[in-house]
């Protein structure tokens, strides 16, 4: 078959990145904007005729309602859709809900950024009694332990095996995949799929709304490293923004 | 396992709905009282504490919206979905696009009525190269044939395969399925479950965006014969405006 297509999108602006707070596993919806940037995402796919063949998305309403939108606006809303848990952003642990501005200024540059950007180092854990955990979430209820806080690298070691495990043979049918995930699990993919360092992976950060297209050989290695955004100027604002949260 | 519960649930209004067109597989989009309706069947499963653990469509924007709609109404948008052409409207051969008004003005009742209700007699077959033909739509380009026109009896027979090799293995499963589909595959399915005659069926309607619940048992046949709506005034209401299509 020939070699197929990756599309990473990360959802459009919820409402707690317009109120800059540390989102994780809580499914808060897109903003007006962020459902602005899914129309503007669908318009790209078809300006660009990368139309997907079948979609991945985690169980996050961001991200699902992003896909919809997008999908909608390409006229191809009637792909096969699969969900998984593994596509979910980072756990952010006892961070969920908080204030990245007043997290920031409460703990100081250097903590804030570890628990942001560290490979290795997770955020405290949250209390599963809290009302930003998902313990007891139905959509859970199939996980052996719902997760109270993520490292990148405890993403890696979720989402890989699945990518390696189901989305690759799409990928190997020659197919045109679109992966609608998060800040953190797409940060996590792109690590994998360009051979990204543990250290160097902090430095990299992917914008709201922006399809990163990768096209792949027959052992799924980048032909195009580093990937193509369908919208490379907004891509290279909106990864600066991203690397600014935190500022008030 | 418990016996499974099935949610029949039609699209609420689409745009020719409201403007009294035949749709078959034209593929319109929902109004706003459709996505209104939507949001109200989303509430009435979450009152009637009726969840889905899985969600079946079918490949057109209209039920796949309603779905999206309700669900995400529910807190349940994360659920599985699967998409198949067997959960389709009718195909409405050469009447998709014609008004209902001027169709029955310029044929006569009966021959209005043979077209709309007829169990074995399908509209005349649309020509491929109509501007309302789906021969070439991607979306079915794994389908032998694509229809250029059906009978109810045509719905039966692609739906009711698919219902008893897919979808009742979740039922048996002890699942809540939601089914969003159309009017007609919606009529194919409940003359299935509840064994109405080909005669008999002509005279059941299915209104818009009112869940329909039917408790199976063991064998799949209805506790419930004839099922239960969810909203049981706005289902008689609304089935009678759907009898009364055609007129002006």
């Amino acid at each position: 078959m020939s070699n197929g297509t990756l599309i990473l999108m990360r959802h459009g602006e919820s409402e707690w990145n317009a109120s800059n707070q540390f989102t994780g596993w809580v499914d808060v919806a897109l903003t007006d904007k962020g459902k602005a940037e899914a129309v503007r995402a669908g318009q790209l796919l078809v300006e660009h005729d990368v139309l997907p063949d079948i979609l991945y998305t985690s169980l996050l309403r961001r991200a699902i309602s992003t896909a919809q939108i997008a999908l909608d606006t390409a006229d191809r809303h009637w792909i096969p859709v699969t969900r998984d848990w593994r596509l979910n952003e980072r756990h952010y642990g006892a961070l969920q809900g908080l204030n990245k501005a007043d997290t920031l200024e409460k703990y100081g540059q250097e903590q804030f950024m570890l628990w942001r950007r560290s490979y290795d180092t997770p955020p405290p854990a949250i209390e599963a009694d809290s009302r930003y955990s998902q313990t007891g979430d139905p959509r859970y209820a199939d996980l052996a332990e719902v997760p109270l806080t993520e490292c990148l690298q405890d993403v890696v070691v979720r989402l890989v095996p699945y990518f390696e495990e189901v989305i690759a043979a799409d990928l190997r049918a020659g197919k045109t995949v679109l992966v609608a995930a998060h800040g953190n699990s797409l940060r996590a993919l792109v690590k994998y799929l360009d051979g990204i360092s543990d250290a160097d992976i902090a430095g990299l950060n992917i914008p709201t709304g922006n399809p990163l297209r990768y096209d792949l050989d027959g052992d799924l290695k980048p032909l195009n490293p580093g990937g193509t955004y369908l919208d490379p100027e907004a891509a290279a604002a909106g990864a600066a923004a991203v690397a600014a949260q935190g500022q008030k």
